[in-house]
């Protein structure tokens, strides 16, 4: 094979953009160099996502290249930061230039949404993985954490739940219809980047529904030392998640899936959502409340409650 | 099995110091928070190591724990910059704990040493390997490039060529014993984060030889337009790799060998290298020169000269 990696990288991952925070220095030496603005704090996340744990053997490139940068930007969407810049470390078998081409298409059609500038790249052979670290930028001193919920703070999310869990078990079907609302959740999330910004002076706390409701918003809960109570009626599930659900009969199952990317977050106790500027009200839902008890109660319609502490651990799974 | 992603980066990789530059935010959020001091810019470079392409199977996790880090400085070393912040993902079949706590050990013996924070983490399930970010810090608009490289200008190169190349040898025949030199340079390669800072207002040009002398060097003369002789009699290799090109009759096998983490860089015509502030004279050598006419020649002892085009791609073995 005649490709090296410094071609590789040049060939399908240098693309210059004056929109933005551009690299002082891009792709292509040792290291990039950033300007971090005057008056602005550096946000960084890194996830990796390896086939057939986060992602289905034979994925669309296309699709993947968008979701592994979405996955991503929702870090940075719940820590309330502005994307600026991204790296992209892709380890793989072989180089296959028509997928190479394929998922940099998709990789870019959403950076460039977001005005992100790719800095570095790193491909190497082994088994499929990629991993990505995002940078973003916040005003000094403003950020939204896992660790500020209060006693009596309204509990929200966003968008539904469940629907990216009930579109992985649809898409390791072989599905594939991006009409499909739950596939399109699970193969083409949304981050909730807007959102996020919205929220920075705001919201309480605030975290990405990556390893399923319960689990995440037990983060908040432990990281702020306080407990909650949700109303089961009020989570948004979809009609097909709600059909899911009682053909499984497990009502619960929503709250323990992964691969949501939601924002899950708290606002004080009297806060009005719809006086929020710039949000739009009816893509975000009030489903519970911050109490002093720890731990995580759901209230049944029936009235009975139940304890959720657990939630999607890519080491559970089989 | 019961430990999850959060427990394991809490477990062992949450360690606070107050040296170096502290993130504002460190692991445990979904971001980190830093803040880039004034007139600093960020230098940001990612690596992944794969088992089995990067480093051995069943390599010493301790020894691997530092090589890793040891490998992304390097990057921070080529560009001048003063390492502070790093982020790590690790994936791996399934979680051992003796493994990351030998593996966390070594990383951390490394990152110390450097007043180096790690700011985040992510553990995935999937073949070992092993993604680093790392970030330093650098003086307003100075910087090593590879780009700078100027007709006249002497070439050098710390430490000695081809000794981790031959260390990879002994150690993929079972080889462990790091008071072998060679066998050290492989499994334990030295960063040269010093040198890269002192020649940091001098040099015109930097890389670390990560894919062997002559990859790299060809990196520099491409993005400076520049050609350039070296003086094979000059190189610096070890009693142990002369006498291992003797015996698989290659005398130009150093140049094309991977893993030295060394720096080759270019000072201007008459800069004296011992005149240089900071500067351990010994651990430099000057092996050739920066000429007009494009590409890499080695000018033999007998008079005759080679090209030199090619280094160790990790796409070419097989």
């Amino acid at each position: 094979m005649s490709t090296s990696e410094f071609s590789i990288i040049k060939e399908f991952f240098t693309v210059e953009s004056a929109d933005g925070f551009p690299p002082v220095v891009g792709v292509g030496d040792d290291c990039a160099i950033l300007d971090v603005p005057a008056n602005k704090q550096l946000a960084v996340s890194a996830d990796t996502l390896v086939e057939g744990v986060h992602f289905l053997p034979n994925s669309n490139p296309e699709l993947l290249g968008q979701k592994v940068l979405a996955v991503n930007l929702s870090d940075l969407a719940a820590m309330g930061a502005t994307p600026a810049w991204v790296s992209l470390a892709i380890t793989m078998p072989a180089i296959d230039k028509a997928w190479l081409s394929s998922f940099s298409k998709g990789f870019f059609s959403l950076a460039n949404k977001h005005q992100l500038h790719l800095i570095g790249g790193d491909t190497t052979r082994g088994p499929l993985s990629i991993t990505i670290n995002i940078m973003g930028l916040l005003p000094t001193k403003k950020r939204l954490l896992r660790s500020g919920a209060q006693v009596g703070d309204q509990i929200f999310v966003s968008g539904s739940i469940g629907s990216a869990g009930l579109g992985l078990k649809k898409a390791s079907s072989g599905g594939t219809d991006l009409s499909d609302a739950d596939i399109s959740a699970y193969l083409n999330p949304i981050s909730r980047v807007d959102l996020g910004q919205c929220l920075l002076n705001v919201a309480t706390s605030c975290i990405d529904i990556s390893d399923g409701l319960s689990a995440d918003l037990n983060h908040i809960l432990k990281a702020s030392g306080v407990g909650a109570t949700l109303i089961h009626e009020k989570l948004p599930v979809t009609m097909s998640v709600r059909n899911h659900c009682k053909e499984i009969d497990d009502e619960l199952w929503p709250y323990a899936t992964g691969d949501d990317y939601e924002l899950c977050f708290t606002l004080p106790k009297n806060m009005r959502i719809d006086a929020l500027d710039g949000l739009t009200p009816d893509c975000v839902t009030k489903i519970g409340e911050i109490e002093e008890v720890i731990g995580l109660r759901i209230k049944m319609p029936d009235g009975k409650q139940v304890e959720l502490n657990k939630g999607f651990d890519h080491f559970y799974v089989d």
